[in-house]
């Protein structure tokens, strides 16, 4: 796996590193870093959750600055931790601005891991040299391994787009790691994602780009309606491609753009896919409603409704469920407008629709599930992502 | 059971009765009739679903009359079965019209069940006839028993309240039964309460004591956030006990309205307890919030959090799944000035507190479980009711 440039070491200029330092007692990967020697342009969305991680808090304050480095443990939280938290979350920063030689205020921290335990810092610190002497352009893959906790699968991405560069022949890339096992996790809870671009742009534009394309994906992504007091979404952005500057309103704009929302995309199914205890992938598209809003409350709210995911889980075309789910968020809606789709099959349109239960079944046997609804109220579209709730979900999340 | 006057018909002056009539398959009582001779003053709250049953339509239509009856149904939810509903749901009400000889537009509607299937109008209207014949005042247990679904038992409250009535020794009583294993159940959504009282009381008074206890009460039950498309609360208030009328600002309105909090208070625990595959009752107790609105927030997120369910079904104190649910929501919050409790044990207390773990591990092998959350931010305190997350419930919903 670590033969190629991939992951966040897919464009130009960046390294990455991953390690077991010992946060986690079983010696997995927990300690990870991504580097670009040249100072990056950044953009971030984080958790609004009230509780935020220490992590995220240093990182609410540098993420305004130029940015050479994030560095990311799995493992533990680094939240609800008491006052300590914060110092400890500094002198690890200090430690790792030495390592690497660069302030500190340049580099972003993110933690995963069980909330209310404080972070182990003498275990981080012993090894972060090692880290920054592991860091290297073929090492992304390890970085992407470092950062999970209980996934099933490591998470990344690659995209060449078709803006050229200032080398004959090369293109702006992207590449992407991302950690979820939808939200949540056993004695952990976190949405983490990490994208890396060679792209010359501003922090303006990649800061627009990135809330938008977290909007219409990791944001669309529901699997227990539990959020984490550490998600975050980073971008950053070193110039190395030496591309035309990415200027608003252009098509070398729309190409970035639509790069980066099809990398944060399939990054959010990997997490619904990957989601604790899941079976079966749920893709919620609405189509026609009042406004983009109304669109994604309807489409977020049928993902996330326990009675829908058990209903999928046991193969149940129970489609009232459905329709009650949609019902009960604050968007416009009209029964005698609506047509609703199970995968190719319409079980309602204005009125109830006779059908074929055991083909609808069969369809439902199936691990990825479609379902279309069509409000007739507008023209904003929506689609949200999610699995189904299964016997494995609880027994996961009861365990210590 | 029928032995007394209780449940709908303590009050003086109201009849009840049940039967099965052949909705539900197995033959049990799913068709319940309760009756004033005498009209009542009426006050309801009902879904605010987009998704409403034709029995929620036609009663928000008929709730500005003065009131003779309520049909329940169980079985059917009589939702998004088409533009035929609305026509069988009138014709249900112009046969019971007849039978009761009451006008229609004095009788409510409340139905609990399936969505999607068309209400089984012939079988129905069958059974009126007998079900007003067996109208009594010993057949409260009967209405009870013929409302509830997969519910695991039969929800009712009696209470005398200290207002004199008429009579020498009399008072304002309230009865009330109520049906709903969690907002959920297997085939069925709904939960349902109706209540009666013989006080002499305004419109005005009885709409806003209702709504009031309504949300210190229903409104802070959650067992998986699904909302039903058929939730309803009615109460009937005949003037039988001929009280002094209830002034607004007075001790009666004060005293009526402690007990008809009291009576919504007690079935809502009882529907927490009764919910789907639940073992452990939960109570969230929010204080010291910066307003009403926040605490109610913090309380029910952190009731309603699949992460705090299962962990408290694995009896495991991970309170940082706690801190997190209630950081989740918009509410004033600091960590730094917040206290949190599990039983008698203080797990924060502005940093985390070393907790001893068995005894704590020995509280959460109870079947009751208290959380208290001081949030220090204001004076405001509310209290929501919730159950844990099993496996058993998974399976319950997974089920034809």
């Amino acid at each position: 796996m670590n033969s190629k440039r991939e992951s966040v070491c897919f464009p130009e200029g960046f390294l990455a590193g991953g390690l077991s330092c010992g946060i986690k007692k079983d010696g997995g990967k927990d300690l990870a870093l991504i580097f670009s020697p040249s100072e990056c342009i950044s953009a971030a969305t984080f958790t609004t959750n009230r509780v935020k991680s220490y992590s995220v808090l240093w990182s609410i304050r540098n993420i305004k600055n130029p940015i050479n480095a994030i560095l990311i443990n799995s493992g533990n939280a680094n939240a609800a931790c008491g006052e300590e938290g914060w110092n400890i979350t500094v002198r690890i920063m200090e430690e790792l601005s030495a390592a690497l030689n660069v302030p500190a205020k340049k580099i972003l921290f993110a933690s995963t891991g069980l909330i209310g335990n404080t972070l182990p810092e003498e275990t981080i610190n012993k090894s972060l040299k090692t880290l920054v002497e592991r860091l290297s352009s073929q090492s992304g893959m390890d970085a992407a391994e470092s950062i999970i906790t209980t996934d099933r699968t490591i998470k990344t991405e690659n995209i060449i787009t078709s803006i050229p560069g200032r080398k004959k022949n090369s293109h702006v890339k992207l590449g992407a790691m991302a950690k979820g096992a939808g939200m949540i996790n056993p004695n952990m809870a976190t949405m983490l994602a990490f994208i890396t671009t060679d792209a010359v742009i501003s922090k303006e534009l990649l800061h627009l780009a990135l809330k938008e394309a977290v909007g219409e994906s990791f944001n669309m992504l529901t699997i227990d309606n539990d959020q984490s007091t550490n998600d975050t979404v980073f971008c950053l952005a070193n110039g190395k491609a030496g591309n035309k500057n990415i200027r608003q309103n252009s098509e070398e704009f729309a190409v970035f753009y639509r790069a980066l929302k099809d990398v944060c995309i399939s990054l959010a199914k990997k997490i619904a896919k990957d989601g604790e205890g899941a079976k079966k992938f749920i893709e919620v598209s609405v189509y026609d409603a009042w406004s983009k809003k109304d669109a994604r409350r309807i489409a977020k709210r049928i993902a996330g409704s326990n009675l829908v995911k058990t209903a999928i889980a046991g193969e149940w075309p129970n489609w009232g469920r459905i329709m009650a789910a949609a019902g009960s968020v604050c968007a416009r809606m009209d029964l005698s407008k609506l047509k609703l789709e199970i995968g190719q099959w319409t079980v309602y349109n204005k009125n109830p629709v006779k059908i074929n239960g055991s083909a609808l079944k069969d369809y439902l046997s199936g691990n990825e599930i479609n379902i279309k609804i069509h409000v007739a109220m507008g023209k904003e579209s929506a689609t949200a992502w999610g699995c189904d709730l299964t016997e494995d979900y609880v027994n996961i999340n009861k365990r210590e």
